[in-house]
């Protein structure tokens, strides 16, 4: 038996396969000339008007349909995103010290320096950004962006409160740098208040903000998107060069969502807070003085912290022999460091899973223990 | 009424609607898992088995459906091809004097020097190819790749022959250069010959062969992909941070396609023969000694070269004023030359359309007359 925690895949269980194949079948007919059209640097109308309608219900924002672009996930968004603002060279970026492999992946990728900032458990710690940006300019670097998670942080699940996220946006306009928030986790939500996304707090016509369908509905339907004041969105879409987003998975996406989007969201966040409230039982249930771990409100994923006597690299040895899938510390990290942490990801495997895997992840941490 | 030849989109009016709606309901509930979970590098294996079916059909070649990866339309392949082969300082590339816009744009986008070599009515000159190189090589640049649409290439139409992509692949050996090969047009075939594609002739590993879906099927499906030896796959995968290619629209084309592949492209291609018979017989009809034009076997375009009193300059304006929309030939050039060409596409409008335009344009060259 494989227990695969390694990647925030979403839940199949209560997946609403027939109604998704009605929406489909219904819409697929109404689309036959948009399908034959190359879609626009824009993309699907009607999906682009629910995600307004999204953004209006949940941060009280009123988005112009025309202000907002559909994305290959929001990981497309991202690129496009370092693409249009990290030309030149040696370019830089601020952002959270540990965050989403697929990021620091593609921006290592693109030759861009990432700054890494620590966080805590109200996500990244503002005062150190500020003596980062002071140090930067001390040096006459400036950041093309800082780039953060603020909402169920991935890794970390941690939410930055909204006093903090108004002097994060201070120091941004201070030191005169654009943020792109990545907003991806913002409605896979489990309890307690939401702070406002930064973007309905900050009115610098820089400010770039990404979403995502990966997250409440499905990452097989690979769509993102991206807004930005006009100016800002032109300079985006000058790196656009895909021939536009996919036509066919937003009208059956909007299909299916349109008359749903927060139900369909509160069903399937509920099936996920069991997940999570399962992982976190069974955590606590084996932790013993072997580690501790993250309490998140929101997002797919949980955040050990091993305890000083767990040696790490035999922990992934074990791990691998015994089947339980997770990622380490280091591929979150910015500057590849590995760390005494680990990554559990429940949305995918069923709650016995979760209880058996677990269980057996413990084992193999109490085992890693140096004697 | 806009008539409108601009862009390279395919026929609606006898698009399957209702068997793909059925295909779309009947694959959904099948794909629940596999709609939840992240859809790697090389996406859904279905779409994958039946490409490699499609090219072992038309080349006779058997490709592992683990060398093919799904994209994002083909120009995601473009653009992933020359990211990965494109680092480092001036990148140079050889390819096709007059080529599609989009890779045109992307390459600029991306800093890559474009040298274009002049067509004829059998492709890119091969004897000119020969002399760049050479020329290239003196100077000791070495371009990246040669990137060629030997296959009603876009937008003179033109095929290779046989011998002459013979000597292409002579000539890249010669200088050590890889070619990539853009067959998108390779099954919108009307008459005649073809000869096979150039991966079926090149036995260098490094050789990399895009092809789509969107010319046979759907643009708004957005599905292309590529294939080449494991060592260059690597490397091509290593420029993909999309976190993975469309599960959903990937599997209803599947689904669709599978039991009628060829059906669906015969089908597809005798109603836009029609639509190329409507055009050329209307181009043939008004010519006077205005413009002379391609006789395409295959592919989506027309291209034309206005004979040397029409002023091109007062010929845009006169066609936007009476909104009669094409390309002109500045589009097309690698040097974003002027020139007196234009290309016309006519998978998208109905043949009443077709022949109603063509003759409104043949007014509006006529009327742009230098006096």
């Amino acid at each position: 038996m494989i227990y695969d925690f390694a990647t925030g895949n979403t839940n199949p269980e209560n997946f609403p396969a027939d109604e998704l194949a009605a929406a489909a079948a219904d819409v697929i007919p109404k689309i036959v000339v948009e399908l034959n059209r190359y879609p626009g640097k824009f993309g699907h109308l009607g999906l682009r008007k629910l995600m307004a309608q999204r953004e209006f219900d949940r941060e009280g924002v009123t988005l112009d349909p025309d202000q907002i672009i559909l994305t290959h996930g929001s990981m497309q968004a991202i690129t496009m995103v370092a693409d249009a603002l990290c030309q030149g060279d040696d370019p830089l970026i601020v952002m959270e010290e540990h965050c989403y492999p697929g990021s620091i992946n593609a921006f290592r990728s693109m030759g861009i320096d990432m700054v890494g900032i620590p966080l805590d458990d109200k996500g990244m710690r503002v005062d150190l950004l500020g003596e980062a940006l002071a140090d930067l300019d001390r040096q006459g670097r400036k950041p093309r962006f800082i780039y953060t998670l603020a909402t169920y942080q991935n890794p970390t699940g941690t939410v930055m409160p909204r006093e903090r996220r108004l002097e994060l946006i201070a120091l941004a306009r201070k030191y005169d740098c654009i943020v792109v928030e990545d907003n991806c986790y913002g409605d896979v939500h489990f309890e307690g208040e939401k702070p406002p996304a930064l973007y309905a707090l900050d009115d610098d016509p820089r400010h770039i903000y990404i979403c995502s369908l990966s997250k409440v509905f499905a990452p097989g339907v690979r769509l993102g998107y991206l807004t930005a004041a006009p100016a800002m969105l032109e300079q985006i879409l000058a790196k656009r060069h895909d021939a536009g987003p996919n036509t066919m998975a937003a009208a059956i996406t909007e299909a299916y969502l349109k008359d749903r989007l927060w139900d369909h969201i509160e069903t399937a966040n509920e099936a996920l807070k069991k997940k999570r409230d399962a992982m976190l039982a069974t955590l606590a249930e084996h932790s013993g003085n072997l580690y501790s771990f993250s309490h998140p409100v929101g997002g797919l994923f949980i955040w050990l912290e091993m305890a000083d006597d767990i040696d790490m690299d035999r922990l992934l040895v074990i791990a691998e022999e015994r089947q339980v899938k997770f990622l380490a510390g280091g591929s979150f990290n910015v500057r590849g460091e590995k760390g005494p942490y680990l990554r559990l990801a429940f949305g995918f495997p069923p709650v016995e899973e979760i209880e058996a895997g677990v269980a057996k992840l413990a084992a193999c941490i109490r085992d890693a223990r140096r004697s």
